[in-house]
């Protein structure tokens, strides 16, 4: 075992963030090395004869049912999105339950129909799984895990090494919706309206950018646990170069910046589910960016910032008022089970 | 949801016995409907473009250090066997983790050792991953999901609609091992020398015989949670034939015989990992035999039994001293977490 500074798994191990990368630094990639996991992308992509993607992540919200979906619907998107995020068509999915002990059937059903409209909804089919139950009190009503193939699309060619400066940063929507879905109901905060979960599959929006913009098209990534923050670090810690981002176009739904706001949360480490980041040449920048909008998952699309040669490694917010600002990654465990 | 006569989740629905079949008819297979999933076998043979194989399995054996092996190569193990029945061959895995808040780090490293180990043996390559942490209460120590894929071998012709009256069943080897080992360390048995787990890859072996008998070999299947008296009349079920087998020729290991008469439990339920089950055409069953018994997995290797047409699905179980019984599977929940 290589020496580490931490004895024991803690919940920030699992926040996606610092502790997450420590963890997976410490010897768990060089032990596993090869070089499709070196990519560290949402997902594999595979040469198979035709090359797919293949992903895999495991689901543990809490609470399992929140505003805008539950447990079900989240494990299908996010699967299908992490293989979009590859440039791939999300065609397969595995399903595998954790079930405790004393689950209610009626519960274990609504999960079960999510999924089914999930799916429907992307277009995937759920061709293997599994089903196993632990002892109450040594799970938590219902883990998941989905893993999922595509073909990667003819037109797709998205990869960390293909960024290069001048790259438009664009996102989707609005930021920091689902973490603060869930944490206002943990809380119990309560507004005009409930803030609803931003999940959703985003495999035909991506498909569509892909046709027309092809090659153009330099990274694909959901910024879910950690948030824009920790992705953006991410990207340019494996990058030569450093990325600006302007917080004044960052879109963010007033509710949801009102919650972090009271509770004190960075929206830029808010998790998020529904909503992707591309990083595009500048040249179509503006373009992809007018095709997004006209799509139901882009309404809010925005240039959030770019890649630049100026301080390599770094990402750096200008804030509201002009100050500029140093984004780590998200340090400890802000949100746990939050996906 | 469909009308059910039970509420809530009990162990048993984790046993791959009657109530997880139970579980799994209750509705979640016709929700979730489509012609690879109803293969119902250990995993997906998908068409795209070449034929590949998908398998899904979660783990959640407990201890997760136990004689023979630990939860991380039993992962490995399980995936890859659960391909190797679909005749493919074992390619490429995704890891991943959900761990309790306070594992000891120490704990979680031989685990990925073990994975790592395993993986060369099988040669297999982790190409995707992910990790979460859950509260301390919530989880157990570990839980692991491996997925894999894999090219279906050309010369492999496997399911279950193949299975023939007058194919000869076959055992690879000792059977109850795995179960039994597990379950010794539980209750504190102790015998000479420790029961040990027979969990290991069984790829080369299943393509080596692939390859030597191609068409002849009808189904192959590995009987681990149920136990092969489960496997049987799951098969049975799903077929118009019967199973005849005959205990005289079921081999076993002295010690786990033992075990399994002090605990009062029946070894054709007890989960295997290491085994499997092949049902081939009468003409090459001793040739099959006889390769099998030159390979490590199968030096104990015994023609069990064979498909008859004379009590369609049912599986008739012959005792050593000439009686017969009707096998049912697995009813309730007989050793949690063994997988």
């Amino acid at each position: 075992m290589p020496k580490l500074d931490f004895d024991i798994i803690t919940l920030g191990h699992g926040s996606g963030g610092v502790l997450t990368n420590k963890l997976l630094d410490s010897g768990v990639f060089d032990l596993l090395t090869n070089d499709i996991l070196e990519e560290r992308h949402d997902g594999a992509i595979i040469n198979m004869n035709e090359k797919i993607a293949f992903s895999t992540d495991s689901f543990l919200v809490s609470p399992i049912f929140f505003p805008g979906g539950n447990i079900g619907e989240l494990a299908v998107n996010g699967t299908v999105n992490d293989l979009a995020m590859c440039g791939a068509v999300p065609k397969y999915l595995s399903l595998s339950f954790i079930l405790e002990e004393g689950l209610k059937m009626t519960e274990f059903w609504e999960v079960l129909v999510a999924i089914k409209f999930a799916c429907e909804n992307a277009n995937v089919k759920v061709v293997t799984g599994d089903t196993k139950v632990v002892e109450k009190g040594k799970g938590d009503k219902i883990f998941i895990n989905t893993s999922g193939i595509g073909n990667v699309h003819p037109k797709a060619n998205i990869g960390k090494t293909r960024i290069q400066i001048g790259d438009k940063i664009i996102v989707s929507g609005n930021i920091a919706t689902h973490g603060m879905a869930i944490m206002s109901i943990r809380e119990g905060l309560e507004f005009e309206s409930t803030i609803q979960s931003d999940t959703t599959n985003l495999n035909h929006t991506i498909i569509n950018l892909i046709e027309q913009f092809g090659n153009d098209i330099h990274l694909l990534t959901d910024p879910t646990r950690g948030g824009i923050a920790t992705v953006l670090k991410e990207i340019a810690l494996t990058s030569d170069f450093g990325v600006d981002i302007f917080q004044r176009d960052l879109p963010m739904d007033d509710q949801v910046a009102s919650a972090c706001e009271l509770l004190g949360i960075d929206p830029l480490y808010v998790a998020n589910e529904g909503l992707f980041l591309s990083f595009v040449d500048a040249s179509i920048a503006n373009s992809f960016l007018e095709v997004l909008q006209n799509d139901k998952n882009g309404k809010n699309a925005k240039i959030i910032g770019s890649v630049v040669d100026t301080h390599p490694n770094q990402v750096i917010l200008e804030s509201s008022i002009g100050g500029k600002r140093v984004v780590s990654m998200l340090p400890g465990e802000q949100l746990p089970r939050i996906c």
